[in-house]
């Protein structure tokens, strides 16, 4: 397997100032394409940190990714220090100017070289497109001890653009048949804690599963995600993904699973309505917007949702929605009878054939002993029926919108699935 | 200064399914309390990899923080490859399952020393509570070298409370005298790139901020952020941020600058908002309840944010915001006019004192020559005033609903402040 460290170069997120490492990125994506992520370093942008890093990383593996410190500021020293690293004279280069020009083209401006130094590159060195930046990526080839060496731009999606379309390629020609592919296989759980499965509905599961490969048990949003992986071609991994799919489904944790994959939820309900030609629409209180949120993520959402109301007040559920002033009086915001009233006023305001709503208490503070924070009423409706179920989770404001959200479009999708036969 | 190495165990990170990492939590925290992030490895839950990350980390730090394996379940390995290293046996602790005890009640569970072997613990070391989960924290300080080794569970919210809580003070008795404050004087900017400034607008500010400290200077939503980093005590801090903010509003960045300080636009539109007692809504298309969603993300949001409607359709633009059928037809879902009167009707159905909209287009389809992909209108209305104005952000679907987002809510905070006086 093909090893890979990463150098983040930069203040910024030694300073902790930018929380999107683009490290957990690399991982999912090194992970699918059959590499190992080694480590993953940070040092400030210095000539002599660099240097160190580089000397470890090529060390302990055979691809050293590094971004930030490739930009036109004074701060940014990751070419000169590649270039010292492997003895390199930085030269004026007719052929990184091309690039830089067209990088530049992209964005509709010119470039000439009085604006920067981009075209001053490492002799033997290989020069990338940007295709969402303007510096280009920075690549050597160590032939003689086999290590290839990446520089790209930390701001987060030119990061990934630029391993994705530009990075990758060159791994494959440098280190050809070194590539094998992963497969995992997922399996969904809901309502049950990772112990209650594992120690007493299914004592003896994870051994059963560590058959098939290495077992991981994950905590998400819905619930707790058992994965299964490992390595082979596509044929043994449709074998085992049947095996495994089997032996769950016969087990006493069968009633718990809400999906045999690994696909999230909003795409879920989105490929199924689009399939099915059915719309839907929300009523949201305690998770303010976030529910449409994660469905208007996905490109062509349009074509089936609808559109969404917040009312964080009574005032605009009655307004908004139509509910009856007198149920929100007698049963409270957060009650069963409300989120139907909630789910049935978006049904008809939008004019869908399904719609949900949700009315809870993200917390930290508005709980009470009869309905304590984490308290969430998801109401749903169709032109055949409307009801509400009542749900408590832990976490934090945040977490609670988050799992709020996913259990609402479980919901959605379970009640599109009963009614299209 | 204090240095600190991660390791971050187990196959979720590895193999890519966990993307929150830990480790940027951890770089802004550690860079808060004043100590340095200097590596962060992954790897697998296997007692030989633990071994070989903990002489690594142990060499280059003076504290080592691992996340991950202490669970119940058979790829928990943690704790035994903890012991090992230091050479301790692993006993029955009655005052571990005490911690243990607790930690099962603060979740309103029972323990028994029959259900797992949490308290079967190594001598000499500290077990710390859960404060948010069952697996207590695994701590040990070898004197000798001065090496503070801590384990914490993976789940983020988890290992964010193990940390903060339980941690830091035992880091803070371990190494007594070794801190020295950290301080930030950050300058953000908007409508300019980081080309532009400091290569065309202000080609000396570089070299003059370098005097008091190390600069960078960052992507964010609404633009560039300029950081000046640096330690010291507070008063030298105040003088230096004085210093700092003089030297940039005499120069001709002042005119891009929207914030001297470093608070979330949501933050400042909350507090505002709650200052002067003012209510907002928010009807939206393009960013469907992204805005919203980040509002509510705040606790007290409620007081001041009274709702929103997500309007996907001109259906739904017309039936729950008014919109006039015509003026859709004539200058189409995308237009200034548009825009003014989906945040009238918001204002009106809402009953706020303000209100903004946006309508546009995130793409990656949906867009023309004339209205290109990344083109939004965000209208604003309140009693006095309404208009719109139109902007077009570069990035993919999901950055520009962030960027459209945080636009709308600086325009949202201009309104309130031109109009409260």
């Amino acid at each position: 397997m093909l090893k890979v460290s990463m150098i983040v170069i930069g203040d910024e997120i030694l300073n902790g100032r930018t929380s999107d490492l683009n490290g957990g990125w690399l991982a999912q994506y090194l992970f699918k394409m059959g590499m190992e992520f080694k480590a993953l370093r940070f040092i400030h942008d210095d000539a002599d940190e660099i240097n160190k890093a580089l000397i470890v990383s090529l060390e302990e593996s055979d691809i050293v990714i590094t971004s930030g410190g490739i930009g036109p500021t004074v701060d940014d020293k990751t070419k000169k220090s590649l270039a010292d690293y492997f003895q390199k004279n930085i030269i004026e280069r007719p052929d990184v100017a091309l690039i830089v020009t067209e990088n530049y083209k992209r964005f509709g401006r010119p470039w000439a070289p009085e604006q920067n130094h981009y075209h001053f590159f490492p002799e033997d060195f290989i020069a990338t497109n940007n295709p969402l930046g303007l510096a280009p990526g920075i690549v050597y080839f160590e032939a003689k001890n086999q290590k290839l060496v990446m520089s790209a731009p930390g701001v987060p999606r030119e990061f990934h653009e630029m391993v994705t379309s530009e990075f990758l390629p060159l791994i494959k020609q440098f280190f050809q048949n070194r590539f094998q592919e992963n497969f995992q296989t997922v399996i969904r759980t809901k309502g049950i804690s990772e112990e209650k499965i594992f120690f007493e509905l299914c004592p003896t599961l994870w051994s059963e599963l560590e058959i098939f490969g290495k077992v991981s048990s994950l905590p998400h949003t819905i619930g707790i995600d058992i994965v299964i992986g490992y390595n082979g071609n596509l044929n043994e991994h449709l074998i085992k993904l049947e095996k495994i799919h089997q032996l769950i489904k016969s087990s006493a944790l069968a009633v718990h699973v809400w999906q045999y994959g690994n696909r999230a939820i909003n795409e879920m309900v989105l490929n199924y309505a689009l399939e099915n030609q059915k719309t839907f629409s929300f009523a949201e209180s305690c998770t303010g917007g976030l529910v449409a949120s994660k469905m208007t993520d996905l490109s062509g959402s349009s074509a089936v949702f609808k559109g969404g109301v917040v009312t964080y007040s009574n005032d605009a559920k009655v307004e908004l929605l139509g509910v009856d002033s007198k149920t929100l009086e007698k049963f409270g915001a957060v009650s069963i009878e409300v989120a139907q009233e909630m789910a049935r006023g978006a049904l008809s305001k939008f004019n869908t054939d399904f719609a949900v709503s949700l009315t809870g208490i993200a917390g930290p503070t508005g709980g009470s002993e009869l309905k304590p924070t984490g308290t969430v009423v998801i109401g749903f409706a169709s032109k055949h029926s409307s009801g509400a179920r009542v749900y408590l989770f832990p976490g934090d404001r945040i977490r609670r919108k988050e799992r709020f959200s996913d259990m609402a479009l479980l919901q959605l999708l379970d009640l599109m699935m009963s009614e299209i036969k």
